[in-house]
């Protein structure tokens, strides 16, 4: 219950006692310099120091510290999402020169097109599982577990931050062979530059908020996205969406601010790296604008949503399936608890020799990288039109690879949407930094596109409103597609604004946010679990909301049994030997003090409390220390979910169980995430 | 803390009980039916019932019965929205044709063009007057504070609307004269049309969710902007931006949905109308889609942001000043009391005799709507260009109002923005409804232009950059200055993407976040009150973030002192005579049980809880009726704006307010309006 607008408030604050603390600051630092006389340039350093102190000064005097965090956020998450595309597209290069210059040696093609993503995704493997075991898969799952208030540090070292874009880079540098995307990993990566930054703002104010960090986690989740494709709405929205339960307003304008940095500056770099001349979208597409679709068609973009929903619970059902397989065949588990990089290199191997261009791989565009493939189905013209199939000759059209097989592009689709299919789900077992948004974006655009293509095919060969719907666009309807597919898949609206961030065009919005509310409704219904839901699951990570998903009985799951009944208790007539002995016992950040309403002791402080204890031994416990009268109190009967709810939205730290004015145990942050993680082996 | 899939599961449960419920109330019905011999028609009438029932069954099947009042409720917005942009549209021609036709006469021109907006105008006052009083203004206050939980029957009445509805139609066709728009009273309207049709799901469904008001009347927000403009997203974001403190997940989907709904009908409203070809933007501009502005630009977008933030201040502080003006002025508060139409009528006729083309009108573009007017601000061409004026003949340029007085276009705009910043302001004491947001934007676009016409001029006479920055669009500083200016106004974001919407233009998303981040940064350093925050205050309502911003002293106030010292109590061993005594003298849902840890007792069916007692006196309270152990304790220290978290946070009725073991008293919804109203009038 922070107010909206402290910012303002800090920021005077912060000009007024400026001066003061950097007074005391440098008469505090003068000390140790002077100890230090063994130290070279006492005089120099010193002036530096005087002049960041000064510097921190005017920077604070124009808006709070965290302001400039959200910034630096912003901009350095950007930074390595540019590094990270400009790496991929130079390793991608390689293997692309590598390839042509083999031309005509079919093995040595073969050897190059499948050891190449096999040897770089058993690297990623290998590497990442050494340095640091939790920097693999996506890291959306945790994420969302942290946002929910769980507290997991392993997943923000900066150990986790280091494997994750280097073992992502090599993932990514596979290519389109293992069909995997960055998006997710850098929602994590982001999170973890977050933590970071927010440590350092903490360390630079002075320790003055402790609840920075929360709110950068919440950000960082928005600049993800945004600086993955230069997308700030669909960030901030894809933000509100990855809460728990509630998105705290005063979160609402840094996710803003923060995203806007993040694209602002991904774009600029790839200006600046030559990539276009001025600030575009990433997947600019050139559609008509004049007449994008006619009023009707808007029945046919909801028809492709209700398929792109069915076609998710297929996928999805996949998914849980192979998740379920390799956790109970004894020989995949035992593979990939020991054996990670020659499970990923073997798999990986197995899928690149399918999508070897001269074998099956030229029925489905092999050759294209991820970026290729999405281009050519976001192509505006139609495909197996005639008109354009007579002006190839000098440039191959952008969607060439789909009729290299020479049979109709249908064909092609078909089988690209067929074998992705279990292609995709066998790549999501790999135990390698990936993501998995990029791919099923880019499933649903292939599967928007043949309902396209088809509608095309239609109309101009004059079925009956042939003359009427000459200018059908397909790259409108894999648009579509692309959101409602993904969309279904991880049961989220945001990815409707990012197919229009990511193509910038606005024409289509109507149709596309139809389509793709209409297969989330499908996707949803029967409460089948989300994409990350299913993982959190298998992960068994404390999630609420993905426990419920895949478990709705849970919601009804009273808080009482699952207390830890050892909880440590003192009485307001508690003397110093009783506290010190309960504090010695106790882990927990506050005591229960039980006297006749509930009060709360923060352990902050324990020595001075006894000390004043131990000189006036009469005086009671509410005498010497600051109880806290504010408390929560809850019934053995309230579920699990009332009571995660009130830790997380009032953000109290202990919240209190008393049963018929008994009290039944106490429900911190630790043991909220103990009971969850008992919920999960249930299941 | 209602679960986000509860959706899915109402449905499963929905379509099982459904066939029973179904027979149950066929039974229930032939009962009055064969009493109610008299009525004609019975057998057919018993068929349509039975029938409408098996389609209430079919409904219920396939998804939960709020989803249709979502559906209808953006259905029904759009529509009244298409009903009023035709009357007025056809009001305003009527006008205009007028006028035309009185050419030469003028004298008859002058009456014609000041007493048609003002007889309108003063009809609006009057009328919503006389029919609500409640109906005057944006209505945008009232439903921030009906949504921070606050109950205001009084705004959500049928009559309102009906009264809201005629009015807003009479002040939008008095033109550009009194330069008001629509946005506002749509959010009101469409919380109006929400909170019936919730009305009417909780009748068809059989009172079976409470709830679902507070739901309804969020997504109607979203809903106002959405069908005003057909810009689903940015009416999601005023929605979450309107919030007091935090938006729910479970309502992110439903505002979408319906949001869409009503965007969708409002455009295919409008091509059935046979405005457009297709679905397209409202003001669809074309702007250079190649290169929409050089990344050097983003610099002199950032600086029209700031630009726009410091000019929103100035505007602000005036609206602020009228504000107390109107109330402090005794023969301003006399009029407004007793003579509103009088006061309006005479207002717009000042208003309109200085926008008469013949006078000072020409330098202001006063023969353009509200529509031209924007239009022609975002107009991508240059409007001094030399290459433009030699192409004019055939058919006038969008912006040939603008240069009507044959003065530079840079003369008309500084003239328009001086002029309309006093006019607006005094507009916004017209007692009518009325929207503020679109003059403000339209305002806005006019600072952009200015900003932009200057630069494209400065470049095109070859100033330094001028041979590399031959193509800058005036029209894109326009959309930026606008977004940033109504952004700045209003404390929100969401206008950058109104902009987008309202333009089909996402080329600029970029720099439009750019300029209204930092507009929005400046209108809020010194925790200025914004726009609707002035109007709370000014009306005194119940809403604490406005109270919290006009006087931040009040953060800290502590709830104990506000309290109602004479709250009903009970012990756990009152007899049926206590129970009845203190059942007669309270009127709270609820009343406290005090004993070792507090309690709570619904006042439900005290009936049948004194009845048991009664029947058993020796029995304890508890084991009478049911005791809620869920309770929340705050301590008299606590703040005010604590108790309003806990309360709207948690969905609680009522909230204890202990103090060293005793209860001080309680705080319940009604208690909690009456502690703002009162903090309000000490502002």
């Amino acid at each position: 219950m922070k107010r909206l607008d402290e910012a303002p408030e800090n920021e005077s604050r912060g000009a007024m006692s400026c001066e003061r603390e950097n007074q005391w600051e440098t008469s505090r630092n003068d000390g140790p310099l002077l100890d230090q006389q063994w130290k070279p340039c006492q005089r120099s350093r010193a002036f530096v120091k005087v002049c960041l102190l000064k510097l921190r000064c005017v920077l604070v005097s124009v808006c709070g510290m965290e302001w400039y965090g959200y910034a630096a956020l912003g901009v350095v998450t950007a930074f390595l999402s540019f590094l990270m595309d400009l790496s991929v597209a130079k390793l991608l290069r390689a293997q692309q020169w590598l390839y042509v210059r083999l031309e005509g040696h079919g093995l040595l093609q073969f050897l190059c097109w499948t050891l190449y993503p096999a040897s770089l995704c058993a690297l990623a493997s290998s590497f990442s599982h050494s340095v640091c075991p939790f920097s693999t898969g996506s890291g959306v799952p945790e994420v969302r577990a942290m946002l929910a208030g769980v507290e997991m540090p392993h997943y923000l070292s900066l150990t986790n931050m280091f494997a994750k874009f280097l073992g992502l880079i090599c993932t990514l540098a596979a290519g389109s062979t293992v069909f995997l995307g960055k998006v997710g990993p850098f929602v994590h990566l982001s999170t973890m530059v977050g933590a970071y930054l927010s440590h350092l703002c903490t360390l630079i104010q002075g320790n003055k908020e402790d609840k920075a960090s929360g709110k950068m986690l919440v950000t960082a989740a928005a600049v993800g996205v945004a600086s993955c494709f230069g997308a700030p709405i669909s960030g901030v929205l894809f933000s509100v969406e990855v809460m728990c339960s509630h998105f705290a307003l005063r979160d609402y304008c840094p996710c803003f601010f923060s995203a806007a940095c993040g694209a602002l500056t991904f774009r600029l770099f790839s200006v600046w790296s030559g990539d276009g001349e001025t600030l575009q979208a990433l997947f600019k597409t050139k559609f008509s604008e004049a007449l994008p679709f006619y009023p009707l068609e808007i029945l046919v973009f909801a028809l492709l949503g209700l398929l792109c929903g069915a076609v998710s619970c297929c996928y999805l059902f996949c998914h849980r399936w192979i998740l379920n397989f390799t956790k109970t065949n004894p020989f995949l588990t035992k593979m990939l608890t020991t054996e990670k990089g020659l499970y990923s290199g073997v798999v990986v191997f197995l899928l690149a020799s399918l999508t070897f261009p001269h074998s099956a791989g030229r029925y489905m565009a092999s050759e294209y990288t991820m970026k290729q493939l999405l281009t050519s189905l976001l192509d505006s013209r139609q495909w197996g039109s005639p008109a354009h199939n007579a002006s190839v000759g000098q440039e191959p059209e952008p969607w060439s690879e789909w009729g290299a097989s020479g049979s109709p592009v249908f064909v092609s689709l078909t089988v690209f949407l067929l074998m992705k299919l279990w292609m995709t789900v066998a790549a999501c077992t790999l135990p390698l930094p990936a993501g998995y948004v990029m791919p099923v974006f880019i499933y649903g655009a292939a599967v928007g596109r043949l309902v396209g293509e088809g509608l095309a095919y239609v109309s101009s060969t004059g079925g009956n409103p042939g003359q009427q719907w000459a200018s059908v666009n397909p790259g409108g309807y894999a648009l579509a597609g692309a959101a409602a597919f993904s969309g279904a898949v991880t049961h989220t609206l945001s990815p409707a604004l990012l197919a229009l961030e990511l193509t910038g065009q606005f024409s289509y919005a109507a149709p596309i946010l139809l389509a793709t509310l209409l297969a989330n409704a499908l996707a949803r219904s029967g409460s089948r679990p989300s994409f990350y839901d299913a993982l959190s699951v298998s992960k068994r990570l404390p999630h609420l909301p993905s426990l419920l998903k895949a478990c709705p009985r849970l919601s009804s799951a009273p808080i009482g049994p699952l207390l830890n009944p050892k909880a440590a208790l003192l009485h307001k007539a508690a003397g110093p030997a009783e506290l010190l002995h309960v504090a010695n016992a106790s882990t927990d950040p506050e005591i229960p003090v039980v006297d006749s309403l509930a009060c709360v002791s923060e352990n902050a402080s324990w020595s001075k409390y006894i000390s004043v204890l131990l000189q006036a031994p009469a005086k009671h416990l509410d005498e010497a220390c600051c109880l806290h009268a504010t408390s929560v109190l809850l019934s053995p009967h309230s579920t699990v979910q009332e009571a995660h709810g009130v830790l997380s939205l009032l953000g109290a730290q202990t919240v209190f169980v008393a049963d018929r004015g008994r009290l039944a145990g106490l429900v911190t942050w630790s043991e909220m995430k103990r009971i969850l993680e008992e919920l999960a082996k249930e299941i």
